[in-house]
């Protein structure tokens, strides 16, 4: 792929999530990588690719996990410098954070970065916030999902557009390849910094990507492409489930002060996939830190088929069937 | 587990399935290897359990890869002898049959295998096939989906009872794993054959079993499970998408002698998870063979979004839209 086909690539991606309007202030959370190197470039690009203007800032987070990263900060601002952008910097000591707090460098990190990065985007009025991962990184994402066993929702992967923070974090680059990223770096000759962390297989992404895809391609050499296309069609399919999941819970839930309350026999008639749903929608408007296991589903589903008087907890929330009703409440 | 809880298991799925009536007649396929030397003893087993009887037959194939298979089919004939059990053996070249037809010696060889087994089953009035799969070649199959890239359907893994040929083939042992069946193996002191093409990285299957799984569980080591509880939902999701669509295609299309009629605005409506499936579902009346690639897809999508008359072929059928109406036939 030249760097023409790129660009219409990462164009058209962006195009079909109406993206960005005319005059964006859209924030590069940038590493210093080649990624997120070459997506900086991309979409200054794209502008011209365009005639349109964006106002691009560029904001890097120094995590204190590798010793060069304060360099690498430094030798980013001159970059941008040089681009003659608005440059934003902030430094967090996540091994620090990660020990107190007993959680993952990669989440404590990734949790960090996401909160500085929505702060400076509304304190300085950007519109969205961009991030750099590829194709190659989405089909890692899915693996990663099937591997810890996060059920079919986590097989999507990740949204081009995600509304999950206050300010939507978009994914311009999830139908290119990280291949295709380095030639494009390659052939504009743009420079970039190398994380030491990559190869380290500790870290569980790294031996997806160093251990697992190797073997994946060894059977089937597109089999980036192959995991990345199940994921669409995985997105399709749960947005689907979804809408009706909704649909079968405003129809058979009532929602009082001493509870919710829904009918066995309706319920008995929706397909399981949407009963499952259904019941951990119902438990985490209660309580939106349970995540039903296997376990519990069937105990719901049990209730359901039969028309027996059953009382259950599980964990904060209680569970009780009398007749055709049940009820579900909490249990303080 | 111990072998009781084991016996519990595999009871459990076979009675999930109404499986086995009274007096059923069963027969059991056979390598003489450990598993299913195992399906074959648990299946007396649970006879006892149950207190009831079943009639066994034992089937092997010599599929004329190995030396030593020769030897397998008379160690076989003589234990098969010893539990008093009808036995069936025939022999097939499959090296020479995957020359001929230029089709892999898997291929091939579960081809054979299955047509001479329904073939027997049949001729002697057996009512069920019995196959001796387990949980961790059902994670296998998935994960071989996945890699091939053959879709949101493949990732269902294999099914307890499938209806795909003249007579039912079973799996009992999908809920249990190799490892639990080579305790009982032991614990019981029965004795099986150990095929040497099993650790043959070059067949794709094993580079999945000694190469890819191993490297998921030093990520997951219950990743076996992990992937066949997705299975399971996975099956679900697709029940009730599969069932809308039949729905969706009993509203939208029309059938002729002229082709296949349907309405723009009507598809439109529909999500386009349903629309993707509506579509391979009615080219495949008119040529089975046809498999959508995401191209074909796209291109169908379009042409129900936009109000343009259009014209184009997809392998041996015609696809046409003039106003609201797009007809579907065959080329000749």
């Amino acid at each position: 792929m030249n760097v023409k086909a790129l660009i219409r690539t990462v164009n058209h991606t962006l195009k079909l999530h109406n993206l960005f309007p005319e005059n964006s202030r859209i924030l590069v959370a940038c590493s210093g990588g080649p990624d997120s190197m070459a997506l900086l470039h991309l979409l200054q690009d794209i502008a011209t690719h365009r005639h349109t203007e964006y106002e691009l800032g560029v904001a890097i987070v120094d995590h204190c996990i590798r010793p060069e990263s304060k360099d690498e900060v430094l030798w980013l601002r001159n970059q941008v410098e040089i681009l003659g952008l608005p440059f934003y910097t902030a430094i967090f000591d996540v091994p620090k954070l990660s020990k107190e707090q007993k959680l993952s460098e990669e989440t404590i990190g990734r949790h960090v970065r996401y909160q500085w990065l929505t702060g400076i985007a509304q304190s300085e009025g950007y519109d969205y916030i961009a991030v750099a991962h590829h194709k190659d990184d989405q089909a890692e994402s899915i693996l990663a999902h099937l591997i810890r066993g996060t059920g079919l929702n986590g097989l999507t992967g990740m949204a081009v557009v995600s509304n999950d923070y206050t300010v939507p974090v978009v994914r311009p680059l999830l139908d290119v390849t990280k291949e295709e990223l380095l030639l494009y770096l390659k052939e504009k000759d743009i420079s970039y910094c190398i994380d030491s962390t990559n190869e380290d297989v500790r870290y569980q992404r790294n031996r997806i990507r160093h251990c697992i895809i190797p073997e994946l391609k060894a059977i089937n050499p597109i089999v980036i492409d192959a995991i990345v296309r199940l994921g669409a069609s995985v997105r399709e399919d749960i947005s689907l489930i979804s809408n009706l999941t909704d649909m079968a819970f405003d129809e058979l839930v009532t929602i009082s002060d001493e509870g919710a309350f829904i009918s066995r026999r309706g319920l008995r008639k929706k397909p399981l996939s949407i009963q499952r749903r259904l019941w951990q929608r119902l438990v985490s408007i209660f309580d939106p830190e349970i995540k039903l296991t296997t376990a519990h589903q069937e105990q719901l589903l049990d209730i359901v088929n039969t028309g027996e008087g059953k009382t259950f907890n599980i964990k904060s929330i209680k569970v009780s069937a009398q007749c055709d009703t049940i009820k579900v409440y909490c249990k303080h």
